[in-house]
């Protein structure tokens, strides 16, 4: 049974393209700025990227479209995927008709040209460099926070645009359970002197050209999908979706330490698996994309971690590390 | 003095940069299609291209814009740059008011689509399997043709979106001259049996990383700013730009005959040149980028043979093409 039938939605859905669309092109805006990018091109790009961010919100908090939604709102018997157009339509207009555009342009293109900042500050280790930028972003965040509104904490505004609902107080909860469990352990180890030693694996050099063999084999093991599915550079790593056919990852070569790069790329590639399996059905809808930053998270991290740092997942790979870098093949598994 | 300081026009370039913007982003948008982009992302692609074309034909021949435009026009007084941004405008805005937007997104969609068929077509020698393809994009250019309008010719709509003003009786007459002339040219090389004997370096293969260093040695020699510019790869060389701050150039490496990557580098250079000595002050506005076709083909094919098809030339990158290449040393100049 196809998942959109009733007509109003269906007409909603063919209206949201063109909103879909001016996405689509900001995702790619984002990912080309961060990867190959020219750097005196960030001007152009962080204004361009603050435009059809404020066009965005334009066509999205428009009339004609905010009652498009209202009526869909309103029909009888939507499925479970109807009703989740609806609603993630609806808490979007919600939040971008309290923001003004102004605020949103001016946090667009500063967050656009502090990249290219940080960038140059992460590669000379200077802080200062990026200082401004951040205290700016910093600014605009709180006005935004103030435009959102909030119950208890300002944060809890922010918060709530990249895990709904999630307050600064439960995040609390969560740590000052985690807190005092970590630190028991933390006084035990450091009171038995029990550390693990650094292996010389992690200062052992490796060629790029090598390092990114030994990725793509890794991915290419892990059934990623390199037709619908990229692997790139950038400083800090990254996952970005144009679509469900269309998600980019990126990794970084420090030149040394080579389960850094290995495991960044398959932490981001349980980001994109996510996304990549995605029902093509929803591509192109509000519900076409992760639910979450937290469920988002859960995903790389369970691939990096229970998966990644595993004694079978090494025996796996250990052919390609061999064959590729060679100096491992030294160690025991 | 300062280009813009008519109050009217003003607001014109602000207004528009909106829609520059969607140019920015569209363009960007070509040129990963081309390069980078997973090949199954080819109908979000197409999709996000033809609405993005389309809402750039609105907001262009909006009534809040077109009065806009028409009130800049009556200003007196405007200097050169301002009475340019009203012409460039007033000729876009003519042409897109008489093209139906569903014609437009057809178009749009459909040569989107046909890059991917055309690409893989092309790597399979299979003329058939774009064919269809083909055949859409005439049958749809003939349809714009007729909206457009003409006095003589079809064609002459068509072509007057890539030089203004030129008719397919001008190019006839530009025929008609060079051809007989080429004929009689032919006629005696053949009938003198006088060619130039292949030379067996179109048949040396080069590795294609020490191809791609010679191609950025030499762009580097020629000035190509690397912080406003690239160099990728694509199946036709090609140039876009996405301001007057990010220009991209592409070339091919077949794998033999140096010469044919080296001379679309070179040519393609020529291209990029042109738009990286834009007037920094235009950029983002509508006379930010080439005049027309021709005078950008002027440019790239002067670069390409009358500075690049030379002993003096060689000469130049002669030790470049040694030291990377390696096989050239066994040549004179």
């Amino acid at each position: 049974m196809a998942k959109f039938e009733n007509p109003v939605i269906k007409e909603l859905l063919e209206r949201y393209r063109r909103i879909w669309s001016l996405e689509h092109a900001m995702s790619l805006m984002g990912w080309d700025e961060e990867t190959y990018m020219p750097s005196q091109g960030v001007v152009e790009r962080a204004t361009a990227m603050a435009e059809l961010r404020t066009l965005y919100q334009e066509l999205i908090t428009s009339d004609q479209f905010v009652s498009l939604v209202e009526r869909a709102s309103k029909q009888e018997g939507l499925n479970e995927y109807e009703r989740g157009v609806v609603r993630v339509l609806t808490r979007e207009i919600t939040i971008l008709k309290k923001i003004p555009p102004s605020l949103n342009y001016e946090l667009t293109k500063t967050s656009q040209e502090a990249f290219i900042a940080w960038r140059e500050a992460k590669a000379k280790s200077d802080f200062q460099m990026f200082r401004p930028y951040l205290e700016k972003i910093v600014e605009l965040n709180r006005q935004m926070a103030e435009k959102l509104g909030y119950e208890e904490n300002p944060y809890d505004a922010l918060l709530d645009l990249h895990e709904e609902g999630l307050r600064t107080r439960d995040v609390r909860g969560v740590f000052s359970v985690l807190e005092p469990a970590m630190k028991r352990v933390l006084d035990r180890v450091t009171s038995e002197g029990y550390f693990s030693s650094p292996s010389p694996l992690e200062e052992t050099k490796y060629e790029e050209a090598a390092m990114r063999r030994v990725n793509e084999a890794v991915l290419s093991l892990l059934g990623y999908p390199t037709d619908r599915a990229r692997l790139d550079v950038s400083p800090h790593p990254f996952t970005i979706n144009m679509g469900v056919n269309d998600v980019r990852i990126t990794t970084r070569y420090e030149g040394f330490d080579f389960k850094r790069s290995l495991f960044s790329v398959v932490h981001e590639f349980g980001h994109a698996t996510y996304e990549l399996q995605i029902d093509p059905e929803l591509d192109m809808t509000p519900i076409g994309t992760g639910a979450s930053l937290g469920v988002h998270e859960g995903q790389s991290r369970f691939w990096e971690n229970v998966v990644g740092r595993t004694l079978s997942f090494v025996k796996v790979i250990r052919p390609i590390l061999d064959r590729e870098l060679g100096f491992t093949r030294a160690y025991s598994d």
